[in-house]
C-alpha cells in the first residue's frame, strides 16, 4: 500500500486542481452520464494529465483505454472521480486511499444527506481515507475545475452551455447550482474563471479549505465563496488574509436564514443581535465582503479584476442626461458611497470646457451637447482625472444612436482608465452601448444603482482591513461553572476580567441587608438573589431607591418572594445605587462555529424592541469597540446630545473589551452574558453595570 | 381666428395622442435633426393623420409637401411640433395659438431651464395659449408618442435604436432620458409600450395631465411616472384612482433627495419625517407603488400586464437545487413576502408524486429528478395549483443542459398560468434559459431577488386599496394665526379641535401661579410660556414634578429667566402633572404640494436619535393611524409588553386624527406641529398631550 503525505493545500495543491492522472471510477462513454460528462469535458478542455477511466463493463471509453478496475491500472492516479454509487462508491473510496490516491472527488451521494445512517457511513470514509493520506472532496460534491489546466472533474452540465475561459475568478461553494449561478453570469459579462469547485457534503475539504488552495495563486485576484454552514471559519480567515495581502478580494454568500448561532438566540442577547450577527462580525474583521444573492456576489467582479486603487472612494457621477445624474446621486446615497467634492480649480477648468447651459458640479451633466462633440467627453475626464477628490467616475448612457460616436465614448473611457488607473463603470440600458464599453474592457451595468453598488462593494473591500491583528485568544479556563449564575456570582465573575460593577454586597438575611444598605448611601437597591430567577424585575424582586431605614423590610420581602418561589438558598444582593447619563447594554452571545460575540446597545426595558445594537467578534480592542459604537441609532448621544454632556465612551469601550476577554477565556463552554442596564457616566466618570446574568453550558 | 373648446384631457384625448393633423415648425429634411425625426417616425410607424412640415427654406420635407409658415397651410393642424428656437419658437407658439391649434409640443429650450427671464417668458407662453384654448407639452420637451397610432411627435433617437411595439404600458416622464430607459428595458424584455411622454418643463401639461389622459384606456395595465418635483397631485391621484379601478397599475420613481418638503423640514417633526415621508404617505394612500430607480420600475411589469390575481401573495419557491429555494426564501424574507404554508393534503400528493430524497415542502426541492422526468414538474404544479394556501410562484432553474427539456418546462408553466390563473416568475442565471420561458410568456429574472422582488412589488399593488375613501377637506379658517404661537396658545387651539391636552393654566405672576398649583393636586408642572423660546427645557423653564408649595419659587424663577431672555410679556403656564405608560410624539409637517402630513413616533428628548416614526397624509381615519401606529418599531408597547398593561392605542389614534383634522383645516397657512411628550396611558385611561408648539406662517 502506498502513502504519501499529504500537502494538498499548499501551493500549487497540484494533486487537487492539475493532478498527473485522474482515475474515472465508473466511466462512461455517454458524455451526459455522471461518469462520462467529467471525460468528455478534460479532452475538449485540453487537460494535460492522464484520464484513466475505470468500468468492468468496458474496454474503451470515449475512446480512451478502459479498466476493469482500479488493480488494474498502470499507475497510481493522483486524483478519482468516483462516480459509482451505493456500496460501490464506499468501495470504491476504501480502494483508492488503500493505493496512494492522493484526492478522491466522490460525486455519489447517498450519505450524510440521506440521515443518520449515511451520515455514519462518510464519516467513517473520511476517518479511513485520512489515515491513509486521502482527501475527499464530495460526497455528493458536483466536483472542481481548474480552467486554466482543463482538469475538469465536474458533472455540471453548465460547461456544455456556457464555454469556459481561464480568468483571474475562482467559485468555491458548498451547492452544485450556487457554484454555477456565478459561473454563468460571469461569463456573460465576458469574465473568465480559473477555479470551479462544488463541495457537496462538504466532509473533509470544505469551501475554507478550496478557498485556501487558491488564494495564494497569483492569478487570482477575486475569490467568490458560497456556504449555508460555515466550517473551518480559521482556515477561511487564513485564506482572506492571504488572498487580501497580495491585493485580492473575497467575496462570500451565505445561504439560509440558518441555524448558525441559533443556539445562543434563546438568550435575549442572542436574539437581539440575530442569527447572523457573528458572521457579519466575522467576515468583518476579516475582510470579506457579504454579498447578500448570487447578483451581489458578481456585480463589482469586472471593477475587482482590474484592481484600481479607491482611496476615499469619493465618486463622480456625469451624464448627457440630467435625470441619470440624479438617480445615480440617489443611488449612492442610499448606499453610502460619497460624491467627490471637485476643487475650485476643477470646477474652473470644467466650465471652460463645458458649454454655457451645463453644470460644472457633481453630479455633471454634459448635456446633449455631448451629441456632435465627441472631444468634450475626452476633455471633460481629464480635467477630473487630474483632480485628487475625483476617486471613481459612475458615467451615465440612457440614450445613444445616430449621432453619438459610441465606440469612440468607450475608447476614450477606456484610455482614461489606463492612464489614471481610476475605475469607471458604465450605466447604460441599451444592449448595444454596453457591448461597445464592454468591448474596450470598460465595466458596465444596466441600471444606475447596479452600478453604483458595485463602485461601493468595491470601495468597501479595498477599504476593509487587509490583514486584521492577530489576536492571542486567553488560555482557556481549566475551572469552569455551569448553567446559570445568580447576579452575586455573575458579577464577581466578571469584575475579575475587568468589567466595572456596582458597589454590592450579598447576604442571606435581612437584619444583615440592612447593616450593608447603610454603607453605601442614602438610598440602596436591594434584590432577591437566586440563580433560578434570572429575570428578577418581573417577579417583583428589585427594590430601587430604598432609603436605609427601609432595607430590612424590602429584603424580608425579596426573601419571602424567593421563598414562595421554591428558591432553596434566598439571598439578597445590596447595592448602591447607580444612576447614568444613558443606560447601554452589554451580553455575549456564543456562536457555536465563530465564538463568542459582544454585543453593545441601547439599554433598559425596552432593549429588544429598539433592537439598536452593534456585534463584534471577541476579543476585540477599544478602538474597534469605540467605531462600532458610532454605528448605534444613538451614537449622536456620545458626544453630547442637545445640551447633555458627553458620554464616556473610553470606558464603556473597555467594559465591553474586558467582557470580550472574559468570554474568549470561557469561549468553550460560556452560553451567553447579559448586562443591562450599564450605567453610562459623563466623559471620565466611568460606566458601571448594575446588574448581570451569565450562563454557562449544563455539566456535560 | 379659430378657437375651440379644450377638452384635450378626456378620453380619448385624440388631440394630444392621435392627432388628425400635426405641423412640424421647424421641419427638416434629415431624419437625425430634432425637426426632421419625428417626420421620420410618424411615416415609419404608421401614422394616419396628415403631417404638415413647415419650414420657409424648402419645397419638399423628407418626401412631403413643405409649407412655408403656419399662414400657408391648407388646415388648422390639430398639433403641432416646436422645433424651432429662440423668438422663432416664442413666435411659432404664438401663432399656433392664435389659429387654433389644440396642442403643441415644444421641443425648443431656453426657457425656465435657464433662469428667471427664461421663466418669465414661458409663464407668457403659457399664458397666452391657455387664454386661446391651446395647451403646451414642454418646452424642453423631448416630445409624446403613441405607438398604437403612430402619433410619434417625439425627437428620441432611441426609437430607432430599438423597435417600438404597441402594448399595455405607459410611460409618463419628466425627463427625456427617464422614458426611454424604462422604454429599452422594457422592450428587451419583449413588452410593448403605448404611450411615451417626457414633458421637459412641465410648463402646461405635466406628468400629472398626461397621466390622467392615458387612465381610462382600458388597454394600457400599467402607467409608469417618473417626476423629479410632483405638480398637480389630486390629478395624479385622480388618474391613479381611474387606472386602479379597472385593474390597471401605477409605479412611481422620483428623482433627486428633492427640495419637496424641504421648507417643512425646519420644524423636528420635519426633519424627523424626512423630505419623501409626505410624498410616501401620498402614493400610499392613492394605491401608487413607488419604485427607488429605473429597474425597480419595471422589474415586475411582466407581472403587471398579466394581471393575475394574488389573493394573499402567498409564494411557493421551488427548483431542482436546494440552494435556490433557500436563496429565495432568503430574498422573501428580505422583502416581507409570506411564503405558502402548503395544506396537509398537497404535502401528501406531492410526497407521492416526488422521488424519496426530495423534500415536500416549501421551499419544494425537486431534486435532480427533473432531469429525465418532464412529468413531474406538470403534476407537482397541478397539486400546487389546486392549494388555496399557493398564490404565487417563483421557480429557480439555475442551470439546464442535455436531459433537461427546457422547452417542454416552459410550456407547462405556460399552460399551469393558463389554467390556474396564478402567477408564475422564473429566475434562470442563463440567458437560453430564460428565452425558452420568454417565447412561451412566462416572466423570468436572471437573479433570484428580482425574481422575488417583482412578485412583492406585483402582490403589493394588487392588495393596496385602490380608491381610496374621498375625504372631505374641513373648510379653510378664516381667522389665522402666525408665527410661532406659545404653549398656552398652542395647547389651546389643539384643544378646539378634539385634541386632549393637559389640565393647565395660565397667568403673570408668581402669586397666582401659586394659587393655580393647589387646584392641580399635589405635585404639578410650572412652565415658563412664551412664543420666542420654543425649547424651553433647554433654557431651564420647565419644573416638574414641583410640590404645591414650592411652585411659587418655581414661577418667580421662570419669570426672571424669560426676562434675561428679553421676553416681553413672560408668562408662566401651571399644569397638572401627567405621566403615562410611554411617551410618544405627534406632529404635522406640511408639504408644499402635498399639505399636512401627521407623524406619529416614539417621543421623549430622543425623538430624533431613535426616528422612530410612521407619517400620515391628513386627513385620515382613526384606523388608517392604528394600521400606521403598528409599523412603529415600539409597536409591541401597544399590546403589553414584558408584563406592561396595553397602550390605549385608539385614544392616541383619535388624537391622531383629530390633530390632522386640525392641519386639515390650517392647511394653507401652518407650518408645523409639535407635540412631545404625548403621554400614553393604559388602554382605556386615554392620552395627554404635555407639551405642543404651533407655527403658522408670518403674516403676508
Amino acid at each position: 500500500m502506498l502513502t504519501r503525505r499529504n500537502d494538498i493545500l499548499h501551493a500549487p495543491a497540484a494533486a487537487l486542481w492539475n493532478p498527473a492522472s485522474v482515475a474515472v471510477i465508473g466511466a462512461s462513454d455517454n458524455p451526459n452520464k455522471v461518469g462520462g460528462r467529467p471525460i468528455h469535458y478534460m479532452r475538449r478542455y485540453g487537460f494535460g494529465g492522464r484520464i484513466l477511466p475505470v468500468n468492468p463493463q468496458r474496454a474503451e471509453v470515449q475512446g480512451l483505454p478502459c479498466f476493469a478496475s482500479l488493480a488494474d491500472l498502470p499507475e497510481v492516479p493522483e486524483a478519482a472521480i468516483v462516480a459509482v454509487s451505493g456500496d460501490a462508491a464506499s468501495a470504491a473510496i476504501r480502494a483508492c486511499a488503500d493505493m496512494g490516491v492522493r484526492v478522491a472527488i466522490v460525486m455519489a451521494s447517498g450519505f450524510a444527506e440521506t440521515g443518520e445512517d449515511g451520515r455514519a457511513l462518510q464519516d467513517e470514509l473520511v476517518r479511513y481515507a485520512r489515515a491513509a493520506g486521502m482527501r475527499i472532496v464530495g460526497p455528493n460534491a458536483q466536483g472542481i475545475a481548474n480552467f486554466a489546466s482543463g482538469a475538469v472533474l465536474n458533472f455540471s452540465t453548465m460547461f456544455m452551455e456556457v464555454e469556459p475561459r481561464d480568468g483571474p475568478i475562482a467559485i468555491v461553494s458548498q451547492s452544485g447550482a450556487a457554484s454555477v449561478m456565478p459561473y454563468v453570469l460571469l461569463r456573460e459579462r465576458g469574465l473568465g474563471v480559473r477555479y470551479l469547485a462544488a463541495t457537496g457534503n462538504d466532509a473533509d475539504l470544505g469551501v475554507s479549505d478550496l478557498a485556501m488552495s487558491v488564494a495564494s495563486d497569483e492569478s487570482i485576484r477575486l475569490i467568490l465563496v458560497y456556504v449555508e454552514s460555515l466550517s473551518q471559519p480559521a482556515m477561511l480567515a487564513e485564506a482572506a488574509r492571504i488572498a487580501r495581502q497580495r491585493g485580492a478580494h473575497v467575496v462570500l454568500l451565505k445561504g439560509g436564514s440558518s441555524t448558525l448561532g441559533a443556539a445562543a438566540a434563546a438568550s435575549h442577547t442572542g436574539a437581539l443581535a440575530g442569527l447572523d450577527a457573528a458572521l457579519d462580525a466575522f467576515l468583518d474583521r476579516h475582510g470579506i465582503v457579504r454579498a447578500r444573492d448570487v447578483h451581489e456576489l458578481v456585480n463589482a467582479a469586472s471593477l475587482f479584476v482590474r484592481g484600481f486603487p479607491v482611496r476615499e472612494g469619493r465618486t463622480v457621477v456625469m451624464s448627457h442626461s440630467g435625470a441619470v445624474g440624479v438617480l445615480c446621486a440617489d443611488a449612492a446615497e442610499r448606499v453610502g458611497l460619497p460624491l467627490a467634492g471637485l476643487s475650485a480649480a476643477t470646477i474652473d477648468a470644467l466650465t471652460r470646457i463645458l458649454p454655457g447651459f451645463a453644470t460644472a458640479g457633481n453630479p455633471l451633466d454634459l448635456t446633449a451637447s455631448l451629441l456632435g462633440n465627441g472631444a468634450l467627453f475626452s476633455q471633460v475626464l481629464d480635467v477630473l482625472g487630474n483632480d485628487p477628490q475625483a476617486d471613481m467616475f459612475a458615467i451615465g448612457v440612457p440614450v445613444a444612436g445616430p449621432g453619438y460616436d459610441v465606440p469612440e465614448l468607450a475608447r476614450t473611457a477606456a484610455r482614461f482608465m489606463a492612464k489614471h488607473r481610476k475605475p469607471i463603470v458604465i450605466t447604460a440600458p441599451q444592449r448595444s452601448v454596453r457591448a461597445e464599453f464592454d468591448a474596450c474592457g470598460v465595466p458596465t451595468y444596466i441600471g444606475e444603482t447596479d452600478a453604483i453598488n458595485a463602485l461601493w462593494q468595491y470601495a468597501r473591500s479595498e477599504r476593509m482591513r487587509g490583514a486584521p491583528p492577530a489576536f492571542a485568544l486567553p488560555p482557556a479556563e481549566a475551572d469552569v461553572p455551569h448553567g446559570l449564575l445568580d447576579e452575586a456570582a455573575s458579577l464577581s465573575l466578571l469584575q475579575r476580567y475587568g468589567v466595572p460593577v456596582v458597589d454590592h454586597a450579598v447576604c442571606a438575611d435581612a437584619d444583615e441587608a440592612a447593616a450593608l444598605a447603610n454603607t453605601f448611601g442614602e438610598r440602596v437597591v436591594v434584590k432577591g438573589c437566586a440563580a433560578e430567577i434570572p429575570h428578577k424585575s418581573e417577579h417583583g424582586l428589585v427594590h430601587i431607591g430604598v432609603g436605609a431605614g427601609d432595607a430590612r423590610a424590602a429584603a424580608v420581602a425579596c426573601l419571602a418572594r424567593l421563598k414562595s418561589l421554591d428558591v432553596g438558598a434566598p439571598r439578597i444582593v445590596v447595592a448602591r445605587m447607580a444612576r447614568g447619563l444613558h443606560e447601554f447594554m452589554l451580553g455575549v452571545t456564543v456562536d457555536p462555529v465563530l465564538g463568542p460575540v459582544v454585543v453593545i446597545g441601547e439599554g433598559g426595558t425596552l432593549v429588544e424592541v429598539r433592537g439598536d445594537v452593534v456585534s463584534l467578534l471577541a476579543p476585540f480592542t477599544a478602538d474597534d469597540a469605540l467605531a462600532a459604537m458610532r454605528r448605534l441609532r444613538i451614537a449622536p448621544l456620545i458626544d453630547g446630545y442637545r445640551g447633555q454632556p458627553a458620554l464616556d465612551a473610553d470606558a464603556l469601550a473597555h467594559a465591553a473589551v474586558a467582557l470580550g476577554d472574559f468570554a474568549s477565556a470561557y469561549r468553550t463552554s460560556l452560553v451567553s452574558v447579559d448586562m443591562n442596564p450599564v450605567m453610562v457616566m459623563a466623559r471620565g466618570e466611568g460606566v458601571v453595570v448594575v446588574d448581570a446574568v451569565v450562563q454557562f453550558g449544563e455539566r456535560a
